[in-house]
């Protein structure tokens, strides 16, 4: 190898280890020839050949950075897609929603309509009974997702710099901020000494799933929420709080946007409880943010499809969605019955903590070798070395046919990896 | 009054008039002191108030800019809404609409599911087809409004300082990319020594409209469209082609995703030719692009809800689309008659140019005095004062009913204005 190749090879791998993480500065070009004492000509070769395959980029004026990965929209099509964050769409009871559409036509008007911007005022209505919620400052998002992106793009590209993520945390968030300040998670919470630390530093920003987080599946203990809405007004932190599934709970959350509802961005998602296909959330603002938020909607896409948000509208109030839940949370307890006998087969897989929702957030004390894993690898949702042990498995992402042969199938998987693992003597 | 209020009046009043565009930077406080031989207390008092009363904003470290107009979005619940940019809702065929939803639901699968994240295959195969576009790089979009944002967010914020926008412009791209160069739209397109004069200045995007342009109904001449496809070549320039209305055109469009591919991002919005509720529209892009784009369409809200497209596809399948298009233009040349023959009757209104669409750009030479205008002002579409004495009024906005109340009522606002109106003699 070449000294330029060695310079690539090094850094490639130091990128692939999560030594140098998505967002990273890289140290100088200067900075590694004078190191080496080598050329600068060599190390700008290595630099050009990192870029060219995709794992840094330049930024006018301010050096070369680890590329953030952009190649982590999931292929919604594998077999056993034990990968989803979704219920999948087999589960969800398609001839009863037939019947409200059928219903909708007869008895509705406005189906093609435009609507408010921020939403149906029935469905605000019935999503600020049913989540406690004010109907004032509540407005419909065409899914969670776009619920983050309104947040970026109402405070600006400054919001990367100053916001704090847990860490792991959801992957579609990596995607929009863009982050760097990470706070390790507990199995009560984030660490509090470096959310203090982050936010004395000037941090301002804090993107919180304090229920039934994604992906580990905990929740929050009551004392740290606390602590965390103290340390909000001490710091005047905004949270930007993501309820991602407490519905799968099996008591009423404890949320930032009760406690501090002047500080709080709340984001509810629809579509994790009904169906992937139904892109629809909802976002209570402050009462100060609600206008800039309504404005940030219409430019992002003028509005969400009336149709669909009728449609939920009647889902709820129906019953359906209460019945779906229940059937689905039946269908989890069967499956996760399943998995946790299959995991128990494996002495070097863990169940750290207590978890609800429908993953299991899963660590393995050796690398599990497959070349398309059927779940969420731990590095979609963090860039810490040590998070790579991890894998989020997701249970109701399929039909109970294609569980059963997936169950078996990384059971085999598991079994194949297990010749030879030894737990090591301490 | 206080020479504070003084500057404030005037500053404000510059603003209003158009002398002072939105993100045009205002002279520092220091400099308006000297000039006004006062207190730099004095103008930054004045300067507080208008930061105070929207205004203007301060960006740190490089001074006091007019503030965007932020407050644009549109009340959808008018009387007479001759403001909108869609087609009624009122005039697309609902009943045909149940019968596809419900040949749907009882003959296709995964109307609830996730779907790809580019949209539905069969859909883009149709669309390629009606648009001549290729299938490979195109992808569905939550509407036309959406593409921009994607477009934005592709090209970061630098895009807004290096883009070109005919004036006057659609007001939803004012929105998303709050523009500062702007080409003045001749009749037969934009004025090509400006375009040239900005492109050799820098600018490297040009945001155009080439057929059925919003507000004016223009369409650029073949010629025009020729030398600005070889200015885009010499310049390095890249085109947002956003297709608008180019189904309301009695000839086959003349295209820049057609003459120069590879530098054309093409958005077609398909909800201006169904119903302002079926939030649905597709970007054509260059095979480099695509896969950046889609990774943005991820971000922004994982993907368009598949029961929308499924219907969409098949509303075009069963020729509903064009019955739908072909019923609009018989409605259009209707209601055309009318509006002109009101027109006609007032010397001071004026229709310039030729004009397709379902708009009407028309210009007074009084200013026309109603608390809420009917229709939507020249203002909305340009910062230039000299455009402040046009409007856009949109035919297709409202059932047949309103339309003749609605043809009555602004025949008699035109009269009001009327009284006293004296052409020149020159």
């Amino acid at each position: 190898m070449t000294l330029y190749e060695d310079i690539y090879h090094e850094i490639k791998q130091s990128i692939k280890d999560g030594r140098f993480s998505p967002g990273a500065r890289l140290p100088s070009i200067r900075n590694i020839a004078e190191q080496r004492g080598c050329n600068k000509l060599t190390v700008k070769k290595a630099y050009d050949r990192l870029k060219a395959h995709g794992y840094i980029e330049n930024r006018v004026g301010s050096g070369s950075f680890v590329r953030y990965p952009e190649k982590s929209t999931p292929e919604s099509h594998r077999i056993y897609p034990f990968h989803s964050a979704y219920v999948s769409a087999e589960l969800f009871p398609t001839r009863e929603a037939a019947g409200i559409m059928q219903d909708l036509f007869r008895e509705e008007g406005g189906l093609f309509g435009s609507g408010p911007i921020g939403g149906e005022a029935e469905l605000i209505q019935v999503l600020s009974k049913r989540y406690r919620v004010p109907a004032a400052t509540t407005l419909i998002i065409s899914g969670a997702q776009q619920g983050l992106n309104l947040c970026s793009s109402l405070y600006n590209l400054k919001i990367s710099e100053q916001m704090m993520f847990e860490d792991p945390t959801y992957s579609g968030a990596i995607s929009v901020f863009k982050p760097s300040k990470f706070v390790p998670l507990l199995k009560d919470g984030p660490d509090l000494q470096v959310l203090k630390k982050l936010a004395a530093e000037g941090a301002r920003f804090f993107y919180t799933m304090p229920e039934v987080h994604n992906p580990t599946g905990i929740s929050y203990s009551k004392e740290k929420i606390e602590q965390i809405a103290e340390i909000a007004e001490l710091y005047d932190l905004m949270l930007i709080e993501d309820d991602y599934l407490s519905e799968y709970l099996d008591h009423t959350p404890i949320r930032f946007v009760d406690l501090i509802p002047g500080r709080t961005i709340y984001i509810k998602s629809l579509s994790k409880v009904t169906a992937p296909g139904i892109r629809l959330g909802f976002m209570t603002v402050p009462p100060d943010l609600y206008s800039q938020v309504l404005y940030k909607k219409y430019s992002a896409d003028i509005g969400t499809t009336a149709l669909m948000q009728k449609f939920l509208t009647r889902f709820i109030q129906s019953g359906r969605l209460d019945q779906h839940i229940g059937h689905c949370t039946r269908v989890l307890g069967q499956r996760k019955k399943v998995i946790t006998g299959i995991l128990s087969k494996y002495p070097y897989l863990h169940l750290d903590w207590e978890q609800s929702g429908y993953n299991l957030w899963i660590r393995t004390e050796i690398p599990i070798k497959v070349s398309v894993p059927p779940w969420a690898e731990g590095k979609n949702f963090s860039f810490s070395p040590e998070l790579r042990n991890y894998f989020r498995l997701s249970l109701l992402g399929m039909d109970n046919e294609s569980f059963e042969h997936g169950a078996a199938y990384i059971d085999s998987l598991f079994a194949a990896q297990h010749t030879g693992f030894q737990r090591p003597v301490l």
